[in-house]
């Protein structure tokens, strides 16, 4: 049986981490307030170090390594995030991060990933490749596989943002994040269930990636073979932890089309000045899909991260 | 002779406008940091309602006028962040704003004047077509002309910003604005040097629009016939209350290259995740091409706005 989480791992997490990442600021915006009738707080992890809130969760998975587990490094695969997230984590304690990327990654991301001094491995972008190409490089080095999403640590890293947002705004209705591997909406469902089992956990997915909705409602796995969405951080597939948690948390998976995610994005960047990434605004695209349903409501949505190729982005 | 706002006229300001505003957050980039090996303060105006610092200038004097003044409503010529603020500014007082636009304006900047229910005047993008056309509607009208800048209200409600910079970050060496027609400049230097004469402030100018420079240096008003720059905001000329300001309060005006305004709005972009337009990266294209100058030194820098055209941004 796989241990899972609490909310107690998750304060654990914060008090660990606290010093290393960024608080990060909680904005609203009255237009977007007005225009979907209900009371948004984002959540801006794209202002995050490394611009993602995968630094939570690779803070907490570095500072919880032995001195045995340091001396070969760490290694992952990952289509970007969690890759910058661990290069860093691992820079600031001084140990090796060793990254399978797939090599259709976003420019900006491997771009990244160097500058925080993660050694790249390039392989095709399907999870086998990935997986083969990780298995060699563990196997060379001794590193220790940090996985992006199925892991207990990460998890509880992850929470972390979740925790900050409803320290700060206590008595939402709502906390919705996107769900690709489903570390972040893992931790996040722990600590919004535990802190108040009404607040309504929702995960939104793009409907070109949709294998935690259809896992979720068959209640078991269902693997996506071949994602197609231009949210690049959410087409993994979930884990059989994430899936797990997911299961006994989360009340809903809303699936959402890729011209609304580009329209929500739109909007976020335009109304709010900010940028985030195509991942960032799924929840958004699922409240602009279902007025009615979070009309009124007091919303909180964590947005993602914001790295983006800008020469890639044209509205 | 001209009346000149003091640091009691800006600090009134604030007391009238502040529950109007938005206090807007300061950010810091460790990253653009290293790169500059300085210490940056943002201030983010961008985040202000409208998208820009114009909107505390426009509800200062909105919310000064008289009874008398109130009822034929306001009226100005802006290419664009002023119209905004204007038409928000009188909206929330009820009354009506006459705008005068170059027909040159950003798509995004005439539609958000509609949206807040400017009445929009478009003219040919000189000064004298505007000047014409203003001259029409305020007789026919006998609407109160609110100057986008040199106008002792708007120039207090200007300095509100640097206000809250400088009482959220004391021990600032060097504040650093762009300067267009002067009105934030102006009211950022009364409050930095009445706070602190130390303070150095420093304007940043594009080199094709670089009239306050050549006006600062030759010690009279030198108007800019054909400015040519990126940074839309900045091709105003200065005005005689602003000019007046300027020659006793700032300590320098740097002029910078186009090339080096899209390079720091790029590194805004991607390294703090905010959107700014390109009058807003000036001041970080004067320190890139400065290093030196700047190095080492605790700088407040006010990011002016954030309403650019989507569809025209390319890397």
């Amino acid at each position: 049986m796989q241990k899972i989480p609490n909310y107690q791992n998750v304060i654990d997490a914060y008090e660990r981490i606290k010093n290393q990442v960024k608080l990060t600021p909680i904005l609203t915006s009255s237009s977007i307030n007005k225009i979907l009738n209900c009371n948004i707080f984002f959540k801006c992890e794209n202002f995050q170090k490394v611009g993602a809130f995968k630094f939570r969760g690779a803070s907490n998975a570095v500072l919880l390594l032995n001195n045995e587990e340091l001396k070969n490094g760490v290694a992952t695969h990952s289509s970007g995030n969690h890759a910058q997230a661990l290069s860093l984590a691992a820079k600031l304690r001084g140990i090796n991060a060793y990254i399978v990327m797939p090599n259709n990654s976003p420019k900006v991301k491997i771009e990244a990933v160097k500058s925080y001094g993660g050694k790249i491995i390039f392989c095709e972008p399907t999870l086998e490749a990935r997986e083969k190409a990780l298995e060699k490089v563990v196997s060379e080095t001794g590193a220790e596989f940090i996985h992006p999403y199925n892991n207990f640590n990460i998890i509880s890293g992850q929470g972390t943002s979740a925790l900050e947002l409803l320290r700060e705004i206590s008595d939402l209705d709502i906390v919705l994040a996107p769900v690709g591997g489903g570390g972040l909406i893992s931790g996040t469902s722990i600590v919004c269930k535990s802190i108040n089992k009404n607040i309504k956990v929702i995960a939104g997915e793009p409907k070109g990636a949709a294998d935690a909705y259809q896992s979720f409602v068959a209640r078991k796995i269902i693997p996506m073979i071949n994602p197609k969405t231009i949210a690049d951080g959410l087409r993994t597939s979930l884990g059989t932890l994430t899936f797990e948690i997911i299961k006994n948390n989360v009340d809903e998976i809303i699936t959402v089309e890729e011209n609304t995610i580009i329209s929500a994005m739109k909007l976020i960047w335009e109304r709010m000045k900010i940028i985030v990434e195509p991942s960032s605004a799924v929840p958004l695209a699922a409240i602009m899909e279902n007025p009615d349903k979070f009309s009124n409501n007091k919303i909180g949505i964590i947005l993602t991260g914001g790295n983006v190729d800008l020469q890639n982005i044209h509205f």
